[in-house]
């Protein structure tokens, strides 16, 4: 196991290649990662040739596979039953990827993954419909594995999700949202699945309920500092390096911690400014600059960041009493990467 | 029992009124449809104000109930537990929900039981998270029911309805398909549903898999029949007394029974009609009086209409099996009503 986190350590090391301790799971979990990928091929098949079609375009254009990676760790970590763990974390995967097909329609999305959205390549009926028949599915397969435990929280995950998903667009354009409606926001639409992947491997390994709290509580600390990190990546230059955007979330008007913290101390003119692009969305190509000057002046990305890490913190604290070794290292690890990842 | 089967038929005879199979079954399970649409109300409620706004405005629309109805005099009639009944009652309406939020959006629909649909009221977003939402809802309160028989059903039911919303989304328009590909789709997205609220009341009930398996083939041959009868009902002009309009699949170059009726015997030029009005779906004010011509001539409603006797046929005889009384006359009557109702 040593020698697992040792080849981490090297592969950081190569040149032009950040240490990322998803590959460093991925390598733990290896066999395990490709049992989970030919399920959620298999299992995504259907007499009607779209249903693969298009669900073969979103999930093999890849995705980090976070969160089954998750489901695998917090299994093993407790020695559970990892050909359990393997199905259970496809469902995981299938709920997550209905998420993103209906997301990319919801906020007509034109690119993922650095390729072309499946609303965009199939239409937003396919995406639509697909993504109810992987939801579905997930519940299928859920019930075959016939832990009612695993069910109770990947569907309360998954009404918690929508709600979530709702409220963001009840708040959308909305330069009045507070930063509690903003946390509350992301809790929701995304550290709520990043939980329920995490406890149910305590429960797959019948760990007791400290474990599967102690686990939840990582993965709902780690999901929002996950997602107020991507958010402020959104703004972040570098990222334009690595053939991503900057600024839909800008575009959009999505109201996020960066611009939340902007507004906090905003004068009246400022305020004007937002209120235009943001509520209005009424942009010019010069506005992304402008909001980025105005995150300058007041520390937003940066103040951003520090919430972050105060749920990375709090996600470390969870993890500390889960059995000591490689796998809770890399999930250690996974903490600051989520926080100081570049993309 | 007698009585209230005497009362349906007092209610037939109002001046103005059809004799509604629907409304008996309600009658006879008055109380219990009041709980079912309390529970509805309750399960549907979240902090996040805009789904119980937007599931209201659809609920509330009203809609025939007859998924719930089904579900609790499937139970009833074996003497089920009802107050389980009306919990998983509830989760068949959510799911049906679901489905008419998602269908709206995809078939860009602009009304539904006789006022705007949700998406032209709310916007598509939010029926698309909406749904999903009350989608995710049904899990949770049929995990909280804790019968794995049932979620079986259930899973299976969504699955199968999402895979035949994606049938019918790549047939759409291609004036190539045949009367099985019609039946496998009319089957996936409708009669799948029937077939899982009937066969969920003797689960409840615990009356063996032979009463499971004959509730089952009921719901499923009347929800083909069904919907054979609603596809032909689309052309029939009847529909404007009732404020409907005719010819909506028409104008969406849905491939239904009539059509492929028609299609079957048609000559060179008739062929050149069908494919320029259903598959390139050009079409002019004159054709849907030339296409209501053309089943004339190929007495295609008619032919419809016999088919759909075929499936009530079969659903009687499921039926045949069940407890004598007047649930279970209702529920043949209701096959009648389903093929022979004016909308």
């Amino acid at each position: 196991m040593k020698n697992a986190h040792k080849n981490q350590t090297d592969r950081a090391s190569e040149p032009g290649k950040a240490q990322n301790p998803v590959d460093g799971l991925g390598r733990l979990l290896d066999a395990d990662m490709r049992a989970v990928n030919a399920l959620i091929l298999k299992r995504m098949d259907s007499d009607v040739p779209l249903i693969p079609q298009l669900a073969t375009y979103l999930i093999a254009a890849g995705g980090k596979r976070i969160r089954p990676l998750l489901t695998l760790a917090a299994t093993q970590i407790y020695n559970g039953d990892m050909p359990r763990a393997h199905g259970l974390a496809s469902c995981v995967e299938f709920i997550h990827t209905a998420t993103l097909l209906h997301d990319d329609v919801v906020d007509e999305s034109l690119e993922r993954r650095g390729q072309e959205t499946a609303n965009l390549v199939f239409g937003n009926q396919a995406s639509v419909l697909v993504g109810d028949f992987l939801f579905a599915r997930a519940f299928q397969l859920m019930t075959a594995d016939g832990s009612l435990d695993v069910l109770r929280i990947l569907s309360n995950a998954s009404a918690v999700i929508a709600e979530g998903e709702v409220m963001q667009l009840s708040l959308a354009n909305n330069i009045e949202t507070s930063l509690e409606q903003y946390l509350e926001v992301i809790t929701a639409k995304t550290a709520a699945l990043f939980a329920a992947a995490c406890e149910i491997g305590p429960i797959i390994a019948g760990a007791g309920p400290e474990a599967a709290r102690a686990m939840a509580a990582y993965g709902l600390n780690m999901g929002i500092a996950f997602q107020i990190a991507d958010d402020a990546l959104d703004y972040m230059a570098a990222r334009e390096k690595l053939g991503k955007t900057v600024g839909d979330d800008f575009r959009e008007g999505k109201m996020t911690a960066p611009v939340i913290y902007a507004l906090q101390d905003s004068d009246a003119e400022e305020r004007i400014f937002w209120e235009r692009c943001m509520a209005r969305r009424e942009q010019s190509e010069a506005d992304l600059q402008t909001a980025q000057a105005l995150f300058e002046k007041y520390d937003s990305i940066t103040r951003a960041m520090t919430l972050a890490r105060i749920y990375g913190d709090r996600a470390a604290e969870a993890l500390a009493g889960a059995p000591a070794g490689a796998l809770r290292d890399c999930l250690h690890n996974l903490i600051d990467y989520t926080i100081n990842r570049e993309y």
